[in-house]
């Protein structure tokens, strides 16, 4: 049934299949006025596609984006904005033996049981492909946030690459890189057939207290539901996170705000304060597939965490408009 | 704006403020023929229920829910079944100075700016006693998915308790108490005026391959996000969870399936097996509230169980309803 | 499924079937800070209220509304507000044999091919009865929509009972009651065992300009349905409605505005101009019922009015919020 | 706010503006296994074309549909079906005036006081050229519903063109056109600038008892959403319609079935016996604006039954997947 839409009030839908003729997003919500900033788009596309580096898949992705619609002179109407890019580097071939074989760790046979088939064309709807599409919807949310709240900023890193944990410290200087050893450690891993998991870690400065709704729609739920939408995580945690489960709470309420323990939202609702959130992720499968040797990812985490900053946009500019409706 | 319903085709929308003057819930797209069971219901509304045991919270409330409309002859009618229980134990007199000086680590203080105001009633709607209505929705849930799929089953314990952490074997036998290092903490805990964060685990045995959506609504993505909209929780991982991201994927992909490294899901889809979520629960801020003093929970965790058991149900009681229409 | 919910900001979840032990409404969305109007909940229930004159059904139903949640000190808290009435003028012995023998004329026959039985309770969910949840939710709707824009009104019209239309200028002067002629057709029918189709006029004046979305969610798209979902209805027009059709454009197009040709929606949305809808009732099947003879409504068009007027606040109120998530 | 999308299991969102790059669909909850069709698709398009005769608007539309995700070896995968169709006449040029002066009878003016701006490219997404999309989405529906349940078929008619109605026995026999007479006037209505009004009759035959949800959702509810939905509609009715508000009940409920009074939909829901609804439209405003003289169409009707036709299939497609949700 229908469940390609995120959101309630901004809404992305996301259509296309891996090998398939094109991926694309239709930004349902978005007001109208917003400046459209196509670098912006193409800029997030880059930091997303495979290729880009030789600590990442080698598939050659270019993702020109094109705007179907919703914008006219720079400006969006108001309007849905439908944007997609066609895919170039099929492989259909490649794939066909899928249909016999699930691959281990994917999810092949699961889809069978669900759908009656499996779409052979690598992963088809279940590939990780299909973050293009949350990536452009996500690029639109963050130009309207920017226009109606311009002091918002959505940063992602890397926290830990399998056994590597990056420090404070060196977050700062490595947000290009992930730093010599994760470096070495990946590019090694892609050589000789390994994969790690790993853990993102997502912030956002600068949101308004008030985002959240006080029951279902609390902020860290819809977050939640946002990263662990996207494949191959397996956890999430806000502020002090697992590690507040462990404290006593006279000590832990008592810490100071620059500790975040709230990880910037109480009650569900932000409270104004930098948010932080860490997203897990399982090492990918697909180093279990012989056909695909040396074109897997590593890890998954540096090409996912523009996927979560993506979504991090998303959810925050379905609230801001979601609050405009909280006062009579 | 509208965010008091839970779901899509089987839906909970709960409403009611502690202190206010009922609880209540409707359930609507319950299909139509379930057996109504009055007992289940009642027995998850006193697993809930504070003052059951000298570690949860003395408050006092009976919770007798009485059904408004959806049931006739012990069976459902296919229409919204609404039920509600009154409010007894309301003292809205010892709370009227929140509304001056908000109390730390709740929400008083973002709800002010949300809406303008505080409800004074013992944080109104953002308190933890809005989880009755979750609690009888779950419950028709369960009565649905249990007609349906009658091996279903799904069940909570403590996994951590502050510094304890609850090995397997022990988990079987204190499925009723916690063990007696663990209660003697609380109760002297409660006594001394701390509290402390915890790890609550869900299993769902019995569910049928299938369930989920491929992309927004993953089965990991709807769970998470029913998980994260009880209050103060902090995070949430599925099997492996957390430790998984310090996996290497050669070694994490085959482990033996009775160490469900992926919790029972695969590709946002559950493959059959037992599913596994944590969800982790920071220490109860209430501790900080001199006027509440002796009464507050020490951890939420034993009391959270039912709340988080009931979400489960009605994730799985829409899912179950959305798998009707995968297939042409 | 869940089909209970009308509208998408500012929603209203009805429950309860004829004779059940109550029913109800949760409005979703309604926000903060609107000052709550107890009598006019109440006068409005009253209007709605069979039994209230000779020409009515005189079936008693009191129907003391309970403001369960959403409401401190008089206004909105931002959180769902739920009312209830409960039945009690309940005779479910008379309607037993409803089970064995479908009513011609009403929905028990394709009722039992839906969900496998019929509620011999009046009709159940089915009954005229829902609408006096409906009532409560448009209440609370109009509370907000004053609040918010208070030059709107809403009013509604008999335009026609069976054979007698009711001119422009008795429209005025029969507010209260629909003219000697009406009135007594009416209780001759009453009595005599005959009913009557009609058609009810509502009326929005204040409304401002910019109300409804372009394409699916047009005003008069949300307001049809509306009034589609009250029963007995079978036809809804807007401004000159069917007779548009039979127009010459250069001819329609250049009326004066206060004929209202399009009825002060063009392109789907508000102009600014008084608004104008007329629905159509079929005569009450219920005449063909033996066992209800001398309590049937011998037009339902009288009682229909207050409820859509209920349904119009509620389109109202929703557009109302959603026009402020227009621009960026 | 987010408005583009219509429906609940199987939804359709569309996107694009008149002289935009590309107009499409996104057809979600398409269930997998479905015989997609082409020729339909590309069918139901060429009905929908205008300058397809010399009693139609002459602007050219090739319209050829792309099939961008959703299908594999010509069966639907589960997954979105997303369409889309590029634009190739557009003359932005031709339209630029009307940025600085609003057309009569168009929605210039108010979507101007909407969103801040008027698309000037033809009426951007208020143009009729925006069912192209809805075209596309009615096709896969069709073929959803054809696959479920094969009987079923629906059938549009022009039941009258301005002054001229089309009786039963005329209705058959002028299925492809119009009958020489109203040929012959909207020939010379084209050239001599005038337009006419019309109403559409839309036939279900084959469709099952039971579709429909008994309160918001009745058949004749989001039906008529789906018809007020489209452009120059001003009135929707069923089966006897309007003309049963001037009835007496038990004339009216007596009649032959073969009458359809109640057109196919009792308590809202699907009887099993044909339904039938008439949907009344105003004269084209297009008539008023001299830039586009000879090239308006001088009635909207003949264009607009296969769009009502399309949503048609859409509302039951919905609802019969709806429906599998109906019974535990």
């Amino acid at each position: 049934m229908a469940a390609n839409t995120f959101g309630h009030h901004f809404t992305i839908t996301t259509f296309g299949e891996s090998h398939g003729p094109a991926l694309g997003v239709v930004v349902d919500g978005c007001p109208s006025g917003i400046p459209f900033d196509m670098d912006l788009l193409t800029r997030e596309l880059d930091r997303r596609r495979p290729g880009s580096s030789d600590i990442v898949s080698q598939r050659q992705e270019p993702d020109q984006p094109e705007v179907l619609s919703g914008v006219y002179q720079d400006r969006t109407l108001g309007t849905p904005v439908a944007i997609m890019v066609r895919s170039t580097d099929a492989r259909p071939q490649e794939y066909e033996d899928i249909a016999r074989a699930p691959r281990p760790g994917h999810a092949d046979d699961v889809w069978k049981v669900k759908f009656g088939h499996v779409d052979p064309r690598g992963g088809g709807r279940a590939s990780g492909r299909e973050t293009v599409a949350r990536v452009m919807g996500g690029a639109v949310a963050h130009m309207a946030v920017s226009h109606i709240q311009p002091q918002v900023q959505v940063s992602g890193f890397a926290r830990s690459i399998g056994p590597h944990t990056i420090a404070d410290q060196d977050m700062a200087t490595v947000s290009a890189g992930l730093g010599k050893d994760v470096e070495d450690l990946l590019r090694s891993a892609r050589k000789e057939g390994r994969s790690y998991g790993g853990i993102a870690e997502i912030r956002v400065d600068g949101a308004p207290a008030g985002l959240g709704q006080p029951v279902f729609h609390k902020l860290k739920s819809d977050l939640a539901a946002a990263y662990m939408s996207v494949g191959a995580t397996i956890g999430v945690e806000f502020g002090a996170g697992f590690s507040a489960a462990k404290s006593e709470g006279t000590v832990f309420h008592r810490q100071p705000a620059d500790r975040q323990p709230y990880g910037g939202i109480r009650g569900g609702i932000s409270t104004g304060e930098p948010m932080v959130a860490r997203v897990a992720f399982k090492p990918t499968a697909t180093v279990l597939d012989a056909a695909k040797k040396g074109r897997h990812d590593p890890c998954i985490v540096p090409r996912a965490i523009p996927v979560l900053e993506a979504m991090t946009w998303v959810v925050l500019a379905d609230h801001l408009l979601r609050m405009r409706c909280d006062r009579g």
